[in-house]
Formats: C-alpha cells, structure tokens, sequence
C-alpha cells in the first residue's frame, strides 16, 4: 500500500505492510526515521497533520501521533503546540541524535550480544510526563533523606504489580527498592552470608558476572547442571549449597522454561534444608507463545527472593530494581541498603510508581512484547533462510535465542570472525563452567537492532555459521 | 511598606521589609505561602498579574514571577500559558502539599536537627527544565549501561566545577560519580582497605555515622581531638593510621576552619607517610563571612580524596555526589562501584550536568547563600535575646552552628526536654568519642526550618537553655 505525502509537505513514499508481522506504528516510525537519517527529510521540512497522514495512510490518528511524539523524543522533529511539525534542524541539540551513526551501544555496526532492551523504545514521553507531575505534586518532605527500603508510593505499587502479572505474593514491606538487579543480589547475598550461608549453587551454563559477584563476597559457588527442564533438582539437593540462584521464567542463557515438576521439587528442597533460592525474573515480562508462567515466589514466598528491575522493561539507565524478600529477611536487606548508599533517588521511585500506577507501564510492556515478538520471527527467518540445518531454542520469552550449529566448530572463532565484521555477538561457552561437548553454540540477542536491519546482519555473518 | 492587593483579587496585606536581612523574594514567597496556608488566600482564588504586584509593591517582576513559579512548583499555585494565576485547589492533587503541617523530615513540630538543607527551596522548576531537556535531547545509545564511573558529561562539568569553586586539581579521569557522600566514603574505604589500611583516624568530636560505617568494613577507628584550628595534626602523627577523614572547610560539628598551618602540616604528613585523606566537603558550598576557603585536595592531590554530593546544595533525595581520588585510585573506585550497582541513573546524571554548565546551580547556590545567611543572622539574635551569657560559635559556613550554655548541664536532658515539646536538637556528646569536659553544648541546624519560624522555636526552649 504505497502512499505518498500530500500537497506541499514533502515528497515521500511511506511503506505499510499490513500483512507483515511488525505493527503499523512501528512501521511508519522506521520509515519517517530512515527518510531523516537518509537527508530525504531535510531539516526544517514540514510533515503532514497528523489528521492528515493518518486519513492518506488509513490509519488511526493515534498511530500518527504516537509515532511523532515518540521521534520528537527523540529530536528527530520539532513542533509547537497546536502547530505543525518540523524535521528538526541537525545543527540544534538534537545534531548529536540526529548524527549519530546507530543506537549501539559498544563499537559495533550490529550488536547482538544479549542483556540490552530496545533502547530506542524507551518510553521518553510517558517518563518524562511523569517526572513533571511528580516534580509538581511531591510534597517538599520527601526531598529529604527517605527510607532505604524505597517510598512507600513505589513498594506499594511494586507490590501489587508483582501480585498480579507475576503471581508473587508480594507485600510492601517485604519489598525492597534497588539500583538494579546486581545491587538486589549482592544486598540478599550479603544478608545470607551474615546468617552462615558459605555456598551458593547457581545454573551451568549461567550468567558469570553474578556468579563472580557472589565470589567477590567470599561465597563458593558452585555450578549445578541445566537441562531441557531446568536446573537439575536431584543434582542441586546433592551439593551443600545453602541458596541457589536460578531464572526459572526464561533460563540465562539456555532459555529453556523450568518445568512444573522441576518447580515443585525445588520448593521442597529449599523448604527441607531452610535453603534460599534466588529468583533472577529478569525478562519475564516478555513470553510470547505460551501462557505467561508465575513466579516461583509464590510457590514458596518464605524461601525465594525474587530480584527484579527495570533493566530490561525500561532501560537499564534507569537503574531501578527490586528485591521481594522473605518476612524475616526483608529487614535486613534495607538495612544493607542504608549502610550502602541511602537508598534509590526519590523523586526517580515516584515517578515509577506513577508509571506503573497510571497502566503506562503495562502499556509499555505490551507494545514492546509485540515488537520483540516481530522481530524474533524476522530473526528467526533469517537464521533459517541463511543456515540450513541451524536449530534455533530458547524461543519463549525475552529478547535473546541459541542458535546450534550444523556442525561442531570452535564457538570463539565465530565470535572473534564476526566482531572483525563488527557485529557483536556471544558463544555459549562464556556462559559454561565445563567445557561443552564439542556442540557449536552461539547466543544472539535481539534487543536493541532495527527490526528491519535484522536480515542483513544475518546475512553479513551467516558464512560463519555455516 | 505595607501594600494592599488591587482591586478584584483578594484583600491581602503583604509587607516587605527593605531593611529586614532577608531577600525580597523571600520575604513575598513566604507572605503568599503563610496566606494560603492560614487560610487568608482561599483556593480558587485569582493572584494579581505579576507585573501589577510587581508595581505595586514596587520591586522588580523577576522578583514576583521568580516567587510565582516557586509556588506553582510547590503546589500552591496553579496557572495557565499566559493566563492568570491561582491559588490551587486543595482537594486536587496539591492537597498533600497545602494540608501537611510542615516541612519537617521526622515528627518534629521544628526540626533543628542539623544536616537536612532547605527542602522548600529545592529548585523544582529548574530541575524539571533540565530533566525534560535531557529526555528530549540525550541520543538513546546513554539509556543502556553507562561507565559506572559516571558519564563524561558531568565528570567535566564537575571537574571544572571543582577547580573553579573549590580550588581542586580536578580531571575527569579522576572523578567518580557516587550516590552520595556515603556510598563514595565507602568505595574509597574499600579500596584503600585492599591495598592494606587498617586503620582510619577521624575528628573527634566528628560525624559518628562516618565511624560506624568504616567499623563495618573492618577497619579500627581512632578518634584525634580537634581544637579551635581543627584536627590536631600532631595528635594524628603520633598514631599509626594510615588515612584519615577530616572536615577542613567547615568541621562537623564545631564549625572551625582547619587553619592554613595545619593544612600544610596534614598534607605533610600524608607525603611523608604515603597516607591518604579523606576530604568531607559537605557544605562547603555555603561560607558567610570570609573568602571561601579552597580544599585541601588542591594542595595534595595525590594524596587526597575529595568527597562531596549534592545532599546539602540541592536535596538529599538527589542522590548525586563525587569522589575525586588521586590519579592511581579512581580506576579502583570506579570498579568498585560497577560491582556494587552499576552507576548512578543516566539521566538524573545529565541532567545535574546540565544545571551546572548552564550557571543554575551557581545562581541557586547563591540564593540560598543569601538566604541560610539571614535565617542564621536570626537564629543567632533569638538566642542573644533569650539565653543571656550563651556563647554561639562555628558559625562561618554551613547551616549550623553550637550553643554552649552558660552553666554546666547534662546535654541529654535538654534535647529530651525539646523532644516532648516537639523540637528537634542534637547535644554535643552525640559527635564526642569520650566524654566532655561538663560544658553544655548543643547543635542547631537551620537548614530546614523557615527564617520567620525561628523566633519563635528558640523561645520555645529558650528556658531548657538558661
């Protein structure tokens, strides 16, 4: 459905595809993006209404709006109130945006490592709303030193939130705020360790950095093994770990779900040893073909922590976290936080909790989960059009995949050959304690590329795998 | 100069005293304030255009409009683009605001507690400002993982800060962003600790939590008596630490200056022993009677760490401060804090770097300079009027000062005897390792209570202090 600008405002072909996977907003976003960064759209040119794009494209207006407010976000158009809208100019503030040459963040042309959400989604508009309200409404009180433990207004929200989209059963004062997920774990491990914990089992393969983190405390840590269902129960109960740190929604890095079964037993186990279990839930928020799965906090609220942030829902810059501890640890954990830092910023807790409160965040979620899901299926195509024989897993949730190769390879040529072509991704042996089994496997993430540059970076690497 | 609002508006007497020490703005902000909350200025109420209350009354518009905006933020007023200005409504979302009682942080009717700045003045609106300029105008490549060691933008804008306003050798490659003077104490401890402290000398009488925090990690802690001219350097050398922590500008709590043979004397020290100090710049910011005093890191930068935040110049809620370590620990300091949790908020970041270079945290610092200086002024003439022979001292800088009574007294009694009448103080003993020499002595914050309440608090408790 071909369309073009009308009268005066530029000339421009605008591209939907109603039958492709990706949704229309995000379509015209792309193609009103790529039309600036191309010079097709000159700086100070004038963009149709919204009223009036929408009625050319056949679209609701709101898909217009939504996607103008969201490239003023990000200075790519400039406007005034009630009056038209401009290509911003490339030499005001917004030059450095308009310039830079891709939403990376490391040195390379196509990132796929995992672990980084859509950062060109992040929702600029709704915060910075909420920032204001909370700016204007905040009594002064609260600009002095706050509990470490959070506001109330948060862990209140926080609280629910988790009740209802993760099925924890969560109170606010067992909640406490974090900077993010590392902060959440090290409070929790300290706290653990000050009880007599000296062993921490955690999942092979895993994620290294918590595992070194757990080390640096002083803790043994010890890998138990990962399987099609999870973590191996029977393998965990006989090691002599005191807390054991899983991702039961979505493994890192496997992505396999932890069973029913799998769930109940380690619930048993950490209620028979008075054993702690760590819940790393950190893309929950995103599972797409099945029925989203309740936290394993529910299960057994007295012995599992859940961790959470916004790391990943939001951006990592946010550096907001959460920590859902049992009754008698709770107070504990806020204690370390005091002793810490004093606590997250005030007025950044509000404005979460207004964003969660007022439906924004779960909006949020669901735009993003459609996003994500497009782009796995563009990913996936790829991998399967450029790779005979490549089995891709891991597919259920989150923003990351494993891809096995048709043959047994060295995984860390691959990576080191395509980060030569600067594209950036992960083998799985960064994530073993063992050596593998002489099985290729790669961890590609999907997070933060252009869905539509998805294809090419396949095809830019697909000789490696081969 | 008694003045009465124009015809439709209300009836109001607002009357500012050219001669009185506080600013005019002040003066009016406070006049409009006390209005609506006694009542006298009902919600729905329409203000008096600023250019016609400006006429009137006969003082500059910025002065009333700088005065409106205040309140706007506070939630008093409410306005439309270009319309007229209200008086919010108190069942609407500014309800919290208009009903507390107070601005006090704890349960105090008035807090003199020291420590807490002026929370009424925290410059919201120029906070939002640079917060909603950053979200339109930061490239999304700063939403995903920042160095932990801050971004760039306000480790130079923080450099430059501290060289011109605090004299420093400031670069910065050698600036941390912390969370706060706790969090960067901490860091800095820790790693000091690795490299074989294992003892820290501190004031004595000093700031207590700083000792316990440094307990915790391990490391003994050995008080060193300050006198008139601050720490007493021969004291220190005759001890084995190998740092110490010390508050040069403005000693907490007794308010003296470290002189400037003591200076060279402690920077010697640290040369000839290879050791480290630990540098509080806590307040500094706020010097009444003298030239500022540059810090003592400018004199020894390879053997100073400066640690300062903007709990005490904006708002403890903030969250924001900086470590500037000598050039062989910062890398140390920074890894330090990418294990504990990743770096300070992105955007929080940026935008306190925007409110430095663009001059608005300079011109804030300035207000409330003037304005700690006329509610100290008042502080100290209510206590010469109530308390005769009492003797206020460490007045030079800061927002508190010390009362020593002029009988011997037990120092706890009296602050028990203020609490039960809801006023909050701190007795000396509270900062003394040992203890005293049976003079009474009291610390007074007036950081966060209003200039025209403090009459009226002192007489409050003058008799607890005859």
């Amino acid at each position: 459905m071909p369309v073009e600008w009308s009268s005066s405002p530029p000339e421009l072909l605008i591209r939907l595809d109603r039958d492709a996977r990706s949704p229309l907003r995000d379509q015209l976003e792309g193609a009103v993006r790529d039309a600036i960064r191309d010079g097709r759209l000159a700086p100070g040119e004038r963009l149709p209404s919204s009223r009036a794009l929408a009625a050319q494209l056949g679209v609701a207006r709101g898909v217009v709006t939504e996607c103008y407010a969201q490239l003023h976000a990000e200075g790519y158009l400039r406007s005034q109130r009630g009056a038209a809208t401009w290509v911003a100019d490339a030499g005001a503030a917004s030059a450095e945006v308009v310039a830079r040459p891709a939403p990376a963040v490391g040195p390379w042309q196509v990132d796929l490592r995992p672990g980084i959400p859509d950062l060109d989604s992040f929702p600029r508009v709704e915060w910075a709303r909420c920032l204001r309200q909370v700016l204007r409404e905040a009594p002064n009180a609260v600009l002095g030193y706050a509990g470490a433990e959070g506001v109330p207004e948060l862990r209140e929200v926080l609280a629910a939130y988790l009740s209802r989209v993760r099925s924890a059963r969560a109170a606010p004062e067992h909640l406490v705020v974090t900077a993010g997920f590392a902060q959440g774990l090290q409070l929790v491990l300290q706290a653990l360790a000050a009880r007599g914990l000296t062993t921490l089992a955690v999942e092979d393969p895993g994620d290294r950095d918590s595992h070194a983190l757990a080390a640096d405390l002083g803790l043994r840590v010890l890998p138990v093994p990962v399987d099609r269902d999870g973590i191996d129960v029977e393998a965990l109960a006989s090691t002599s770990a005191g807390a054991v740190l899983v991702t039961p929604a979505h493994q890192s890095p496997t992505g396999v779900l932890l069973g029913a079964e799998r769930r109940r037993e380690l619930a048993q186990w950490a209620r028979s040893r008075g054993a702690t279990i760590l819940e790393d839930d950190y893309d929950a928020e995103f599972r797409y073909d099945d029925q989203p799965v309740g936290a394993l906090q529910g299960l057994a609220p007295d012995h599992v922590v859940l961790l959470g942030s916004v790391s990943k829902s939001l951006a990592p810059a946010v550096r907001l976290g959460w920590a859902l501890c049992p009754p008698d640890l709770a107070p504990d954990v806020a204690g370390r936080r005091e002793r810490a830092d004093r606590g997250s910023p005030v007025l950044d807790q509000l404005a979460l909790a207004r964003l969660v409160r007022d439906g924004r965040y779960d909006r949020h979620l669901r735009r993003m989960r459609a996003r994500y899901a497009a782009r796995r299926r563009v990913l996936v195509d790829a991998l399967h059009d450029h790779v005979p024989g490549v089995e891709v897993s891991g597919l259920a949730a989150g923003f990351h995949l494993v891809v096995t190769l048709p043959t047994a390879r060295g995984e860390q040529e691959i990576v080191d050959a395509a980060a030569a072509r600067s594209v950036g991704l992960h083998a799985m042996g960064r994530y073993r304690a063992a050596d593998g089994d002489g099985t290729a496997r790669l961890v590609l993430g999907f997070g933060n590329v252009r869905t539509s540059g998805v294809p090419d970076a396949v095809a830019r690497i697909a000789d490696l795998l081969r």
